[in-house]
């Protein structure tokens, strides 16, 4: 979990969302690992980049606003493999429940290899309210993402691998020693009720903040 | 019509999508005609430009997953000639309505030339849930890509082409050889309220699959 | 305020969503100076940089339907710093309530150095539905884009200008002979309630259309 904040990174400002975020999402069953990184395209580029190639799931908060110092979207733009849109749809219009001003936010979601990457809003309550939003969404696409449990069965001799750098699309997991895959080990949900309740129930997955790239894998299944 | 999948290419995924969607098309008045294409961007431009050509709609099934093997809408991005953001905006607002996941739904249409490209997804339910929300949309938008029945009215001695294929902005249809003009020839509706109801009572359009460029028309008007 | 139209430029259509939408933003406090421009990238690229070199807020209408000679979005998908998705989904989403041809517009908006920038259909109820959807936006959103005010605090030696063209954070306006800041000289209303009023006693910008470049302040505060 990425907090993304000039402020927070100089010291003049508290970070407010990442300690609420981390909460929420170890509740979840998630392993949450944090990290900070101003705003900076350059920087948050290799933050999520490096995190990216460890775990299945990059949250970050912060640099989603109008301000011209904002350029977490932008960072992202040129980074993910491709966007789903839908997610900063719907947390901006759930949001729009809250305040109107949920229109301003530039959250969204996209994918980097086999990674879900959501960028939030640094506001405490805007990020939780957007991640609210996704929670549902959460268990669904991480086992889509995490192999061949999606909607195209795998291929004879060649691998649905299309991003080059993970060659396993093994979903039984933990055999994959730079990756942690305990989020995507859980079967494929397929059609189901909006539970509204999130992911109760689920194993623990790992979010992984900064740029260390060798973790073992967090094993705290 | 395209079906984009692996799946069904190899043999090994039954297509439900496709023939569920066909019926609808039909139902509405529209001529189908199908093809099928795997999940390649490559492939899946190359059919879209083909049926570009000569058909008024283009609508695809499949490949808008969340998965790294869903690539069509990574090929529209590179091949439309611009977006209709509201679209795939309405498809995953509408679609919620039954499941949270439609938010998954990369869904998307655009603009080639002056066809309309639709894509929907693979799964029978999401593709005829989609198709039902822009349903209403399709005279109006259809008219409007037809040619001077737009907001815009033609300007003496320059035709509005921007395409630079196709030097021909006469709406009232069938005298062009390489494009089915059916739909094409409706009058333009201006504003009206939701029926509700989609095209009941619309002349039949075609909508091409595949690569074939040089059909005569089908003029089934 | 942009009007953007082939038809208008050339005579032979009457400008009705020009002065509404005038209307409603003089009845907000802005000044208003309104422009018009043929549906021409370049020249709509043009027009909306110049203007916003001098103001705060860029209105266009015009250009954003589906037909190909509709370039508007087009254009300042290439121009603008960065865009705003929520603008466009929100216009759309509330336009809805009325037709559900509101999807079909491209309407968007997004920022230009310091400057929103906001593209409108050219339908006068198009046109006014949209900007009604947004305006309980615009007071937040300029303050945000203002200056320092914003989420970010400014940086020792270092200010928040990524822009290259404007070298000044100072947000008490007026001292800048180049640019109005009347608009943005409005505190930071934080987190407000949505009063579905808008900005009424919001004390006056200006909207600035077409190129010239160094007008004095308008200072009509």
């Amino acid at each position: 979990m990425l907090t993304i904040s000039d402020g927070v990174t100089h010291g003049v400002r508290t970070d407010s969302s990442g300690p609420a975020l981390a909460a929420r999402l170890t509740a979840l069953g998630f392993d949450v690992t944090r990290g900070l990184v101003p705003d900076e395209r350059r920087l948050i580029a290799a933050a999520v980049r490096g995190a990216a190639r460890d775990h299945v799931l990059v949250v970050s908060t912060g640099g989603t606003g109008l301000a011209p110092r904002d350029v977490t979207p932008q960072a992202l733009h040129e980074l993910l493999d491709y966007e789903v849109p839908g997610f900063g749809e719907v947390m901006r219009a759930e949001g729009r429940r809250s305040t109107p001003f949920a229109v301003l936010s530039r959250s969204l979601a996209g994918v980097l290899g086999r990674t879900l990457v959501v960028a939030l809003p640094g506001s405490e309550r805007g990020a939780v309210e957007s991640f609210e939003a996704i929670t549902p969404l959460l268990d669904h696409a991480l086992a889509t993402l995490g192999g061949d449990a999606g909607p195209h069965p795998p291929l004879a001799g060649a691998a649905a691998d299309d991003s080059g750098r993970h060659g396993d699309d093994d979903t039984t997991g933990g055999d994959d020693p730079g990756r942690d895959r305990n989020a995507a080990d859980r079967p494929e949900s397929g059609e189901r009720d909006d539970t509204g309740g999130g992911s109760s129930g689920a194993e623990p997955g790992s979010i992984l903040s900064g740029p260390p790239r060798e973790l073992p894998p967090t094993g705290s299944g």
